[in-house]
């Protein structure tokens, strides 16, 4: 796999925001590399990330705006991977996780917000369901991450990060990290 | 481990509101019993899970307005098991996972919205990180849950379902469940 990139499809300001705040920190978390929020602007959650990238590291980017048809035909022309992650998909069994994993491009993510749009059950290389019961994208995408990663991801760290934590059993301990050396 | 139980605490119905449903559904999709929201009211997630329940099957409860340090005093004092998941605590080994199991009590698992009291911290028997970098409550409670259940917990269906998804490759299919037979 190339990056791993999640497409936020279907995005309303005044009533996801803190729904796609929570996963791009998931995605981040987990090792993607960014999200794509299609069809409109929020400006918030690009300052978030930016907030939370100065303090812990690394560079998960957000692109806004993007047209939703326009990055699928573009995925597809690039011979990217598209998996869509919907409660009706297929279980993710190991079989797959070693597909995608074998595969040597780009692998977008797509969750929805919003009803999805048939066409994406039809051009999406895998629609993976993680429960087939009625499930929160955020919750789908945790555990298809952990599970793509083969559960490695965890716990990672990112360059440049200005605070560390320290883990521990009962209380909380942050470290400021001294970047100078 | 008996019944496995989700505390949510500092839930805004204004703000949190979608966030804490979502947090209900994956409680409910991996297997746990409820829900308790302490503090405060909020008709509209129980009803929610209610009509997830009638269709989707299970009897996942939500129980509201319990005073948090009450409940907290409860679990402590009938010795059931009190997990905190934050950013701040150690990291989810095999070793943890296994005493969590070995358990014959309840397992509280306390999941906060707003700013986590102290207490907290100290009385939990575990503080688990699920990424010690910052993360949605979500994401840390699906891979949680999935982990702690060796992933076993993944394709629950629930007695009582009217409603049944057939896992499909490229669409949607829905089957009603006749329970009269």
């Amino acid at each position: 796999m190339k990056d791993i990139i999640i497409v936020r499809y279907g995005h309303r300001p005044a009533r996801d925001s803190r729904m796609t705040t929570h996963i791009a920190l998931i995605a981040r978390a987990l090792g993607a590399s960014g999200m794509i929020i299609t069809d409109i602007r929020d400006e918030k959650i690009k300052s978030t990330v930016k907030n939370v990238n100065e303090n812990w590291g690394g560079n998960f980017f957000i692109e806004m705006g993007t047209k939703w048809k326009k990055l699928v035909h573009e995925i597809k022309k690039n011979d990217d991977l598209l998996i869509h992650l919907t409660m009706y998909g297929v279980k993710l069994k190991k079989s797959i996780i070693k597909k995608i994993r074998k595969i040597k491009k780009n692998v977008y993510i797509f969750v929805g917000s919003q009803k999805v749009p048939h066409e994406i059950y039809k051009w999406a290389n895998f629609n993976i369901a993680i429960s087939n019961q009625p499930q929160s994208e955020c919750g789908a995408l945790a555990i298809f991450l952990d599970r793509l990663f083969f559960g490695k991801n965890l716990y990672l760290s990112f360059e440049n990060a200005k605070l560390r934590v320290i883990p521990t059993l009962h209380g909380k301990k942050i470290e400021e990290i001294n970047n100078d050396y």
